[in-house]
């Protein structure tokens, strides 16, 4: 550990893309994902945590170019194999269904929680590492299974602390996407790249509105900047028959259901879709998951591949101030849907699967925005230490606070400049400081200082209310629990 | 995802030494952790989340060898920078704390917990992936920073369910062992070696015992197998200061004291070492952590280098069997002390601090063998489906039972064969299944049975007894919720 010339001191830093989490922060995240297991707990879904690092090999599926393997991902060689982080909670689900399929139950229910990391440019709040928190159902082919994991959405929602009203659940279902590409004349393999377009031109209907969309299903649109996005070259028949169904939605999941029936009629997915719907719906008001919490929503696409039939996600209707000051809907912090490769690479056989993912950081957020958070984080009751001798004093104090389950600490700094006792209570975010000096000790009283109320007495207080002290208590020393508790009470910490 | 000829189908594994972790045994240890962060944070500790990836750069001191920068580590080269996964949680706290030192407060209380990674040969048992938990106060020079952390230990261990009497904080001080080095005539730097050989001989008194510590300060010991440790070549005369240091411990801490100062007279590092031994005595004793919680014990060393002063472990000392049947004590699962270093190689500043971890898979371990997990990682009831168009009706029980908090899944796999849904709740651990065919639709009744009571009967019962099926119950559809509580409530779950 002696300093050594040849190497100068290291860089005090997180690699490029990586943060550190402090206090609040992490005791906030651990809160909530706390509240989102007991949810999926008690629908029986099993925890699942699989290591961090993966064979390249068993992630496998992601990878665009076998040449490079660390594409997307970070990898590394070792002893011959390529290893690699997780990129996602799904990839290594596929690969421990596939591993173990004979000791799971099938089917098999499982949430993850845990960090994902992926190799790509950081930008600003865009991290290399963060959270996701997945449930999904493995081994169930039954839509039951997709409306359960929407209800379950919902519940967890309302856990969190989103409040009925401030959120909704839509579903839609991709077999009604493709009986409308059908009925457009648009399912021929030589149509991918047109179906293409016309999935990310509906997905971006919040973005683009309606006018926006019905240019890129034509000849294509002319953003702000000038920049052309080419269109899919619909003739006005086609394209008019895709905003028709956008445009399905109705009051009740009912009337949606037969609009959609009235959309898809000849094609034999497309009917398919809409009656998994129905059933989805049906489900729903039997387990009383009304519309207005779980809705059908046509303009539900979720990406691109993966999904073969229900997808879903949770937006949240609430309005938050953009980095602009503009008013906007707060949005998505879920989604997902059912997916049925998932185990096929490795064994052949094709397992229906359907799951929800949930963005950690978005509900956090917006959770925050709406005050949601509760208070656990709170700086602890700071016992200043105005005799280094009595040590043990302010040790019998501290106990006692910790003992009634008050958070509670003893200055362990250089006691000798008081003030830097109190900066230091400041900074911690300190509700109360106990201040025992050699004449309390004496007369066997405890100072207890107010200090939320002493702050806010400062802001505005003359110099002679100040000097009152009107947030500082002389309490018998017996009294201390009693005394700091009421204060944080009255606080409401 | 079509299958290709040119590549095969991956293996469904897991990397060499890593594994999964289902279902109890994630929920166990999350309840644990959850349970050991409160009484950190009442303690005044901050959570703190570092990445799981950092530069070598910043792990740095670890690296036995600079031209092999994964020793130990995985790590991989990322633009030209080496990046690595942390294998401790102390080397990210002193980067953090090198890199934020004017935003946190001083001292800076904090808490980590997350799963560290060493790229080390795997054996049964040893992983290169576990759970690291660690408390650490960093800037304070006073030993009532190594107390706190004792008592906090102490309360740690019974907050997670280790009654009072199970275990003991074991005190000890670096400076005391350094004195009586110097006594015994070996803190020359010529002594290194000889330091050594002691120090570890100290460390193994539990399982070489006294006779055993003995040679290994003299000539050497030769092992049941006839293998030779070589010794330390002490002259008796050295020896017997050793050997009388190890047998130091008295009945109270004050005795211990007072037999230590015998021992180290003369030594300055000595006698200060004793001195803040004694400190945390009184500290402790002031707290209200007597020696049947925490005691001073001489013997106590934790590992080679590092610490530099007062050094602790937590012991449980009630009796399991070994994988011979053999009753031994449990042993240690915490351990730590103050170390200096921690941030010296960044700033060039000298930072004292002092911290412990817990070895989280052990303390598990040690709770299941006590019987302390508690049931909250118990099966789901089963809702079986008789009727597949009945779903929706099935759907409103099972949101019934969960608005209830009970946990509950309606089946979700093919229901054509009912005795696979039984075979399924039995996998899954189910306490009741819930059974409703088009008779009891009728009727407007349910069948509840109770599996755990139906798997005692079926243990012992005849067949007559058997047909009576006493362990299954008709209820009117009303008393659902009712009945089900009552039954979990029977079988304690």
């Amino acid at each position: 550990m002696a300093k050594d010339n040849k190497h100068p001191r290291p860089k005090a830093q997180t690699p490029k893309g990586f943060q550190d989490y402090f206090g609040a922060d992490v005791a906030e995240r651990t809160a909530m994902l706390t509240k989102i297991a007991g949810v999926y707990h008690r629908y029986g879904f099993d925890a699942l945590e699989t290591s961090a690092v993966e064979t390249v090999e068993a992630l496998g599926k992601f990878l665009p170019d076998v040449d490079r393997p660390n594409e997307g991902v970070f990898a590394w060689e070792e002893d011959k194999d390529w290893l690699a982080l997780r990129y996602d909670l799904t990839a290594p689900l596929a690969r421990v269904y596939a591993q173990h399929r004979n000791d799971l139950p099938t089917p098999y229910r499982r949430y993850a929680m845990g960090p994902v990391w992926r190799n790509e440019k950081p930008g600003p709040g865009r991290f290399r590492q963060f959270y996701q928190c997945d449930a999904d159902t493995v081994g169930a082919s039954s839509v039951a299974a997709d409306a359960e994991i929407c209800a379950m959405l919902a519940d967890t929602l309302e856990v969190v602390g989103i409040p009925r009203g401030d959120y909704v659940v839509r579903v839609n279902n991709r077999k009604v996407l493709n009986g409308v590409m059908e009925v457009a004349g648009l399912s021929g393999d030589d149509k991918e790249a047109e179906r293409g377009i016309v999935l990310r031109a509906i997905d971006k209907l919040d973005r683009l509105g309606v006018d926006g969309v019905r240019a890129l299903l034509g000849e294509g649109r002319k953003d702000a900047s000038g920049d052309v996005t080419k269109g899919a070259g619909l003739s006005d028949e086609q394209a008019e028959i895709v905003m028709g169904f956008m445009a399905a939605k109705r009051a009740t999941g009912a009337e949606t259901v037969a609009r959609l029936h009235e959309l898809v009629r000849g094609s034999v997915i497309g009917v398919d879709g809409v009656n998994e719907l129905e059933t989805i719906a049906t489900l729903l008001d039997a387990g009383g998951y009304g519309p207005d919490r779980i809705e059908i929503d046509p303009a539900v696409v979720r990406g691109l591949g993966y999904y073969t039939g229900p997808v879903f996600e949770a937006e949240l209707t609430f309005e938050v101030l953009d980095e602009k000051g503009r008013a906007r809907n707060f949005g998505s912090v879920a989604g997902g849907g059912r997916y049925d490769d998932l185990v096929k690479r490795f064994t052949g056989q094709e397992v229906p699967a359907t799951g929800v993912s949930i963005g950690v950081d978005r509900l956090l957020a917006a959770l925050k925005a709406k005050g949601r958070i509760d208070g656990s984080a709170a700086g602890p009751v700071v016992v200043t230490v105005m005799d280094r001798d009595q040590m043990a004093y302010y040790q019998e104090l501290v106990a006692e606070l910790r003992g009634a389950g008050i958070r509670a600490e003893v200055y362990l700094g250089n006691p000798k400049n008081f003030g830097n006792q109190l900066k230091y209570a400041d900074k911690r975010g300190s509700p109360v400081a106990v201040i025992v000096g050699g004449d309390e000790m004496a007369a066997g009283v405890v100072q207890i200082k107010d200090l939320i109320l002493g702050a806010k007495i400062a802001e505005n207080a003359t110099l002679e209310e100040w000097k009152d002290r009107p947030s500082q208590y002389e309490v018998p020393r017996d009294d201390l629990v009693a005394k700091v508790q009421e204060i944080l009470d009255g606080q409401g910490v």
